[in-house]
C-alpha cells in the first residue's frame, strides 16, 4: 500500500505558495505525511490502506491558533463586559488563585482542546501556569502545540515565589524537548509591564540557549507605555528592541500599539506577529495595524487569546471577524481579503510561531494536519468560491473531519480519542465550586 | 389539556422587561401561543399533549432579523473583497438582470429560510423584487415575516417599468394583507439616493394609507449625501424628515452616517433602526453610532443583510459581532452588554419592525416563537451566566429545536417542513447557470 490514507472527492486547498485549489482532488498519507495532493485522477483507490470520501466537501490544512491559555477555558463567561482592571483583579485572578491546581488546568486544557478540535485547529500556541499539565492535555488529545510555562514578576498559580519562574520555564523546556513531535517546548514571558528588564533578558536568554519560541504579549494596550514606566520617546516594541529580546524567534502577541517605526523594527527582526481581533475587540484594546504589518511582510497569525477573553476557540469566527474590520477600520472593502485571512490562519500562523516546515499547507512531506469541510448544509451552498465560504461562510461546526499527522482526531464531527462527556462532567464539578 | 407543548428543563431567558432568567424552568404552548412562564415546579407534565425535555438547554426567544434581502442567497460568494460600484454593477446586477425570476428568487427564499430556521431566527423583515415569490417562500418555511415589494427609480427584477413599482408594491400589500398572522405585508422604498423626492413620499403615501411599515436603507454609506445632491446644511436624515417619511413605522436601515441632530430627528419621530454590523463591515459601508442611537431611546434591531453582502444569515454570528464592534471603537469594555445585544437581536428588533406586540419575548399572551440552544458542547462549557454564552459562545449550530406560532418548524437541529436537500439541489441547478 502507498497510502496509509487517501481522502478523495474533495475540493482541495492547498494554501500552497501559488494558493492552488484542485476541484475533484485527492490528498494521500503515508508515514503521517502528506504524500500525495493532485486530483483523484492520479491515485488509485486501491493503493490506499483506508479511503475517506470527503462527498465534495473542502480538504484544507488545519487551522493554526497562534495563541492560546488553555486552562482559562475554566472561566469561560464567568466575567464580561467589565473594564480590564476589573475584570482581571476581582474576578480571573482571584479565580486563577482560588482554583487552580495541575489537575483542574488540565481539565480545563482538555476542554479546550475538544473544542479547537471539533472547530478545526490543529496547531496551537499556548502560555500559561502549570504548563505541564496543559502538556498533558495537548499530548493526550493529539494536537500539534507550541507551549510555554509562564514568567512573570509577580506569584502566580503554581509558582509562589518569582524568582523561580525562569528556572519553572527552563525545566519545562528541558521536560518538554524532543519528547514528541507535536508538541514543541517554548518560553512565554508575560510581557515587558509584567516583567522586569532583567526578566525579559534572562528569559530570551534561555529561549536562544534552548533554540525555541520566545511569546511575549507586546504593545496590548494603550497605556502599556506608562506601566512599563518608559520616558516620552521610547515606545514598548523600541524598549523591547533595546533589550535585544527580539529576533525572529520571538513571538509578539497583539502588538496593536505600534507605529511605523515599530513595525520596521518588527519587521527587521523578522518578529512573529500573533493578532487576536475577536480579544482585542471585546476588551477593547484596540486594533491592530494588520494591513501595515503585513504589507511590511510580517508573518501575521491570527489567535483567539484564552476563553476567558474571547469567549471561544473558534478560529473560523476569527477569520470572519479579522476580514470584516480591517475592511471597516480602513475603509476599504478589499484589503485583507478571503485568501490573505486564509494564509494567517495556517501558513502565516504557522511560520509565526516557528512551524512552516511541517504545518499550515498541504504540500508533499509536511505532516497531515488537515480538516475536511462540509459544504452539504444551507448556509454554504451555492459554492462558487471556496476560499470565500471559508472566510465570510462556514462554521466551527461545518468541520467534519480533523488529522493531526496523519491520525484522524475527529471524525463525522465526533471526537476519536478524547470523552468529551468525561471532559465536561470534570470542567462542571470545577466550574461548581468556582460559583460558590 | 391545559398545554398543545410544555418545554421543561431548561433555563429560560425571558427577554421580559426585567429580563429575568428563569433556572428549572418552563414553557407552556397554547393556541400557537405562550401560556405560561415560570418555574417546572409550577406546572404538571400531565397537563401537555407533548412535553419537550430541553435537557438542561437555554430557552430563549427565537431571533428576530430585520433586514434581509432573502432571494440574494443565490450569489453568496460569488463575489467579495471588491468596492461597493464593482461588486454592485459588475456581479451583482449583473446576476440579478440575468438569473432572476419568480421561480429563482423562491428558490433563493427558500434557501435562505432553511439557513434562519437552523440558526436561530423565527422573524425576519425582508425588501426586495418578486417579493411575492418571497411571501411564498416564507409561507412555505412557516417563518413570520415582514415583506416589502420594492420600489427603486431604475428598472429592476421583474419591474422594468419604474413607473409601475408604486403600484406593483400596493397590490403585493393587498394581497397579502390578513392573509395569514405569520406574514405583515410592508413598503421597502430602496433609498433616498435611488428613489426620488416624489417616489419616496408616494411610497410613504400607501404605507400609510394601508398602516404599514415603510422600509427604507438610509445612511449607509459616506457619499450618500452627495449621490441625493443634497447642499451641504442637509443631511440624508434631515432630508428624509424634511419629506414627511420618517415616523413610528419607518425602519431606517443602516443608520450609519448620522450625527448628533439625526438621532435626535431619528428618536423625535420614533422610527426603528435595524443596525446591520457585519456587513457595514464586509462592505466598509462605516460604523453606525449604535451606542449614542440607544442612548436616545431609539428600538435597535440587529440585521444580517443580504447573503450576498454578509455572507450568512446567522444572527448568532451578529451578536457577537455587534457587542465586540462598539467595544474596541468606543474603547470601553462596559458597553453593549450581553444582555442588551441579546434585547436588539429579539425585543427591540420586533419593535423596531413593529411586532414588538406578538414576538420578541417569552411572555403569556405572546405567539410561542422560541427556539432550544443544545448546551452540551465543549465550546458551551461551563455555563456560568446563560447571557454570556448566547452572544460570545453560542453559533447557529447550536439551535436544537425551533418553534413559530406553536410550530415546531427545528426538532434536533433538523428541519420538519423544508426539505433540504430538494432546496439545495434546485439552488445548485441556479448556480450552474449563474457560473457560466
Amino acid at each position: 500500500m502507498q497510502f496509509e490514507t487517501l481522502m478523495i472527492n474533495g475540493t482541495v486547498i492547498t494554501v500552497n505558495a501559488d494558493f492552488d485549489i484542485i476541484e475533484n482532488g485527492a490528498v494521500g498519507v503515508s508515514g503521517g505525511r502528506i504524500d500525495y495532493v493532485g486530483p483523484v485522477s492520479g491515485v488509485s483507490v486501491g493503493d490506499a490502506a483506508r479511503v475517506l470520501d470527503a462527498e465534495g466537501g473542502l480538504i484544507m490544512p488545519g487551522l493554526v491558533n497562534t495563541h492560546t491559555h488553555l486552562p482559562m477555558s475554566l472561566f469561560r463567561g464567568l466575567a464580561d463586559d467589565l473594564d480590564l482592571d476589573k475584570w482581571l483583579n476581582n474576578h480571573i485572578f482571584a479565580a486563577e488563585k482560588n482554583h487552580l491546581s495541575p489537575e483542574t488546568a488540565k481539565s480545563g486544557a482538555l476542554l479546550s482542546c475538544a473544542e479547537m478540535l471539533l472547530s478545526g485547529t490543529t496547531t496551537c500556541c499556548d502560555g500559561y501556569f502549570f504548563e505541564d499539565a496543559v502538556a498533558e492535555a495537548v499530548e493526550q488529545a493529539g494536537l500539534r502545540a507550541v507551549l510555554g510555562q509562564g514568567i512573570i514578576d509577580f506569584p502566580a498559580p503554581g509558582v509562589p515565589d518569582p524568582k523561580k519562574n525562569i528556572e519553572h520555564a527552563g525545566d519545562f523546556i528541558k521536560k518538554w524537548k524532543n519528547r514528541s513531535t507535536l508538541i514543541t517546548p517554548s518560553v512565554f514571558c508575560h510581557s515587558p509591564y509584567t516583567c522586569s528588564d532583567t526578566t525579559l533578558i534572562r528569559a530570551k536568554e534561555i529561549a536562544k540557549r534552548e533554540g525555541v519560541l520566545f511569546q511575549v504579549h507586546l504593545a496590548e494596550t494603550r497605556n502599556e507605555h506608562d506601566l512599563i514606566g518608559l520616558s516620552k520617546d521610547i515606545t514598548p516594541v523600541a524598549y523591547m528592541d533595546g533589550l535585544g529580546v527580539l529576533d525572529e524567534k520571538t513571538l509578539a502577541v497583539h502588538a496593536i500599539w505600534v507605529n511605523a517605526a515599530d513595525i520596521e523594527i518588527l519587521a527587521n527582526r523578522q518578529v512573529g506577529i500573533s493578532h487576536n481581533p475577536e480579544s482585542n475587540m471585546k476588551l477593547a484594546s484596540g486594533i491592530a495595524p494588520v494591513h501595515e504589518m503585513l504589507a511590511a511582510g510580517l508573518a501575521v497569525g491570527l489567535g483567539t487569546d484564552g476563553n476567558a477573553s474571547n469567549n471561544n476557540l473558534d478560529m473560523f469566527s476569527e477569520m470572519g471577524t479579522v476580514a470584516k474590520l480591517h475592511k471597516v477600520v480602513r475603509h476599504d472593502p478589499t484589503v485583507i481579503d478571503a485568501k490573505c485571512v486564509i494564509r494567517m490562519a495556517t501558513i502565516e500562523g504557522a511560520r509565526a510561531i516557528g512551524l512552516s516546515e511541517v504545518t499550515g499547507s498541504l504540500e508533499t512531506g509536511k505532516f497531515a494536519d488537515l480538516i475536511v469541510i462540509d459544504t452539504r448544509k444551507p448556509h454554504l451552498f451555492p459554492l462558487y468560491h471556496p476560499q470565500s465560504h471559508i472566510v465570510y461562510s462556514a462554521r466551527g461546526a461545518d468541520v467534519r473531519h480533523l488529522m493531526v499527522a496523519g491520525n484522524f482526531l475527529v471524525e463525522d464531527s465526533r471526537l476519536t480519542k478524547l470523552d468529551v462527556n468525561e471532559i465536561m462532567d470534570n470542567v462542571n464539578a470545577i466550574a461548581a465550586r468556582i460559583r460558590r
